[in-house]
């Protein structure tokens, strides 16, 4: 990642020191995550026995430019300008705008069109990290369709929250996405190209069986999917000492999860319903949300959700087709995900 | 294109019936343009003597749809909903939401999202398209830079573009951008991507000579930039029979010209400067702007200069390293651009 970051800003200063600093704030909203996307390629190649860590290393690059395009471009899509407690490009060109006198909606509008720029250059680049691993014929070319397929599944993904977004709104009425729509929602947005396919690249560039392959892929999609819902339980039930993020974000938010698709097809949620979603949603607001949550028996479903998602991963881990090693790796990756859970 | 889409229609379809429906709301916005770009690929590389057209039309397929994605985002940072006469994917999507009750804000931003879903989609795969011209090694590499170059710019120019839409608006003051920025903005949003590259891959994968692709880049870059300042000339004093387009757009718009550049260093453009950009400009008030354009002979001196770039071109052209035929093709080129400027 440093070592395109800092080609591309040596390209980009040729054009002009505005498209310079351009590349330096995507770099900075590049960096700083939990780099999943490349843990799971490295653990994938190294457990399946792979020894080329450079190769790896670029094919894991290309999932995180992957990641950082397509967060970049969500922050758009749900009007974001902070992530990780910082600004995030659309904020940083939103305040630059403020500070030039710009009015605050044209200076919104130009945060989010220079993001929209920043988000394509992440994107149009994730392909060309495969070929920097120096890999070739078949196997980059599969190389190519898994992070193909990682992204055409994850645009599904954003279409389809885009859509729940406008149901749950005030027009959405009874049509409400159910647990299922949520589910898959967050299935093809979030845990196939954050686990299913970049542990698939990992395996695949490790030379791996198409068996090997198609198990690890079964344990990313499921572990992906658990992973996913359990970060929904602790965006509203989380310790903030440990998750490090209000448990009041996601419900101003009105952000779409299963916990809140469950509660929603029970009577009592007509409580609360108009609250969830109200940028200022008080501390007492959202306590009485929970507490209908757990009346509703949708906390302890998610949390049932999440354990049998988790189980099925651990499951898939257990194919004869994968060594020992598959397991011993990813042992401890189901069982931080059980432990996050209640 | 054809091909791409219908395959890409066909993986959509296993998603769910909305993400086809992208896909087609997708092909029939990169369907009904001039198909500058692939054009250019295949003279340059007919020119060239290159005979393998199906790996030429996959290069140029590269570049078309590098275009598409760049028009379809170009149209969410300009909050445009319509393109050539009808909706564009935001115009779409925004129609959808209105037609479902929501409000037209909220309905304008789901629009311009699934845009910003649709044209990512279109500049990811951009790169396969040359992967499926079958072409490999060095060449393919050498393709890749190409198609790579393209984009890397006209996002710089991008990313002036929306600068300059601020300093021209009311806190812009006296920061306005000079002729200059203007024509180095151009070159950077559009000429590169659309003739200079283009050309260039045609070229290269013909197996011209170093000297042949850079001599044809010369000529790409030029009457690429010609092209554009004709287009803004026949933007506001074009003919609508010929155009085909109204020469209040522009104007209403607040387009960044050189032309308006010009005029804006002279006094006289103090009168109608409020009037540029303003969305309900009446034919009398753009009748006014007119007569400005021609008092500070800011309509003659962008005549003069789009023929400057023209001949600029056509001397690239007469390079020894070109093969009569490549004079042959791209003489017509020159005498349109030309023919286009009174």
């Amino acid at each position: 990642m440093a070592a395109f970051f800092s080609d591309s800003h040596y390209r980009a200063k040729a054009l002009g020191a505005p498209y310079a600093a351009l590349w330096q704030t995507l770099e900075r909203n590049a960096s700083g995550g939990k780099r999943v996307r490349p843990r799971m390629v490295m653990a994938a190649y190294e457990a399946l026995g792979g020894t080329d860590f450079d190769a790896a290393a670029h094919v894991g690059a290309a999932f995180e430019l992957l990641h950082t395009a397509l967060i970049v471009h969500d922050d758009v899509i749900d009007r974001d300008f902070v992530r990780r407690g910082g600004v995030n490009v659309s904020g940083r060109y939103r305040d630059i705008a403020t500070t030039a006198g710009i009015p605050l909606p044209d200076a919104e509008h130009r945060g989010m069109s220079v993001a929209i720029i920043a988000g394509d250059l992440a994107l149009f680049n994730a392909y060309r990290l495969i070929d920097r691993s120096g890999v070739d014929g078949i196997l980059r070319t599969r190389l190519h369709d898994l992070l193909d397929e990682a992204m055409f599944v994850s645009a599904a993904g954003e279409l389809y929250d885009v859509d729940f977004a406008l149901r749950s709104g005030p027009a959405g009425g009874a049509d409400l996405p159910t647990v299922d729509d949520i589910l898959e929602m967050e299935r093809l947005k979030t845990a196939v190209y954050s686990f299913e396919t970049p542990l698939q690249a990992g395996a695949a560039l490790a030379g791996a069986s198409a068996a090997a392959i198609a198990a690890l892929g079964a344990f990313g999609r499921n572990i992906g999917i658990a992973y996913q819902i359990v970060d929904d339980l602790l965006g509203v039930f989380g310790d903030e000492r440990d998750t490090g993020k209000t448990t009041l974000g996601d419900l101003r938010e009105g952000k779409r999860t299963v916990l809140l698709a469950h509660a929603a097809a029970h009577p009592e949620w007509a409580e609360v319903a108009d609250l969830v979603g109200s940028p200022e949603l008080t501390p007492d607001e959202a306590a009485r949300i929970r507490a209908v949550l757990e009346q509703t028996g949708s906390r302890r479903f998610t949390e049932a959700l999440a354990r049998d998602f988790a189980n099925r991963a651990w499951e898939a881990l257990v194919d004869p087709e994968l060594p020992d090693t598959a397991r011993e790796e990813f042992r401890p990756v189901v069982a931080s995900v059980l432990g996050r859970v209640r």
